[in-house]
């Protein structure tokens, strides 16, 4: 694969998503940051914090590249000595606590070992649960999916389950989406399908969003949605893979937990009153996965 | 030792420590959750949570025992079977931020294989520094590790700087204290100097608290105080050994992460202004350790 049209895609990718969601925000700017990594490579992230719809966003890209940690040697059970990861990554945070969180990331890597692969996903995590966004969403993941003869939203979607729980908690992050890694197989057809994923990403949950960001809240709806956030917090610092190998190798802190929650709150054995949204929501994340792209034919 | 009059005094100490907070809070009391292990034995959770000086304690008594899971025979590098494990944990997150936030611990551990030890800690941390609070804290420390033979202030102050460090941020958590562990020679001493050290905690942090809970604070100082309570999540969800074993083991998670502040706050690559007092703070805990003990007498 070439990776210089990979990176620059990504990077593409990246400037569409922000110019998109500054203008859905309509009142704040993302900020720019450059960096370099001291072993090689490195990023653009841009964050957006302000007092309109999106509370905090982060969009980063990277390309790096270095030699490879040995916690990575062991991971591919094979001798690597140079490796090249590039990848945009994206969080949206929105005031609303009827709007759900979003985040996808899309990532290419490569060893001089002759290992190279895709991977990413996106997924969604509400604090208050909407089945048509549910639907919406799950449904625009697949239909990008078919319309990829690698694509397999069935297998990502379980994936992605998978990979979004909390053990400790019993608890899915939100509603899950799609999830895959390790993608070596047809690298071509793979990066047509990455690539489309890419671009629809802001097609795929804008809409979702627009309808939330104008409802009514008030202290309990705000209050909730940060206890969820707590939750979100807990994910990424405990079982994110990427968070931890980023804090573990000594990548660029600010960048990795950027997609922290603005704010958050721990109540000690909260548990919502029966009956209500906010109960309605936990007995979903705690309950099997459920289908949604299929109720939506 | 007597495991039953180990866990007797943890059980008075947690009882004295609770008692004398709600006095020391006047408004809130505590709650109590008696649990059990399912593989065996249980504990008492008592949470304060509430509107005056106490924002939330977390004090958690807890006797352990039952088949010892494989991470641990594997840390012991012997076969073990069985294992106990008691011990009290302390935490206090003030409203006021001028108040810094405490942390004890004191346990043991004893197993079939034979091994037996203690271990424990207690630190502070202040989102505003004030030394003098730093001082009365280590000299208060040193003061009881110099009552006892077996107490190395000295060694467990370098260790406490050690362990409670957040290697991402390149940040002490907070002003440090002491931390020991796996003291395994003469358990008897050590037992004294542990339940000495238990007794004497609301002695040693009280005062502190009691001189800042009444000072002056705005959105500026609680906005501060929330970052810094960022911070301390980070510490605990991605460094703690205790939580991390906690968590992977499938530990009560209600207990474990009562730890964690009762609110938190990202900011983007914050920085405080030069020459103020949040600024003071931040050369301190990425600078080297200070000694504070020494400077007292």
């Amino acid at each position: 694969m070439d990776r210089k049209q990979i990176s620059d895609t990504y990077q593409a990718i990246q400037e569409d998503f922000c110019d998109a969601l500054e203008t859905l925000d309509g009142r704040s700017s993302f900020r720019t940051d450059v960096w370099e990594r001291p072993g090689g490579g490195g990023g653009v992230t841009r964050i957006m914090s302000g007092s309109g719809p999106v509370e905090k966003a982060a969009v980063n890209f990277s390309a790096v590249e270095g030699d490879t940690p040995d916690r990575l040697s062991e991971q591919l059970a094979a001798d690597s000595s140079h490796f090249v990861a590039t990848g945009v990554s994206i969080i949206v945070h929105p005031a609303n606590p009827h709007a759900p969180t979003f985040h996808a990331n899309i990532r290419y890597f490569e060893t001089d070992s002759g290992h190279a692969w895709f991977g990413g996903g996106a997924d969604l995590t509400p604090s208050y649960l909407y089945e048509e966004d549910a639907r919406d969403f799950h449904s625009s993941l697949k239909a990008i999916c078919d319309r990829h003869r690698v694509g397999d939203y069935s297998a990502w979607k379980s994936a992605c389950d998978d990979y979004f729980y909390l053990p400790h908690r019993g608890e899915a992050r939100g509603i899950g989406g799609i999830f895959f890694d390790h993608l070596t197989e047809r690298p071509e057809e793979v990066w047509s399908f990455q690539s489309d994923l890419g671009d629809s990403l802001g097609d795929i949950y804008f809409p979702i969003m627009r309808r939330r960001i104008d409802m009514a809240y008030g202290d309990r709806e705000r209050e909730w949605q940060e206890v969820r956030r707590g939750r979100y917090a807990e994910f990424n610092l405990v079982w994110d893979r990427g968070t931890r190998f980023g804090l573990e190798t000594a990548g660029r802190t600010e960048s990795i937990l950027a997609s922290l929650p603005p704010q958050a709150r721990w109540i000690y054995s909260y548990e919502p009153q029966s009956l209500t949204p906010e109960a309605t929501l936990v007995e979903l994340i705690r309950g099997p996965p459920r289908s949604w792209a299929e109720q939506a034919g």
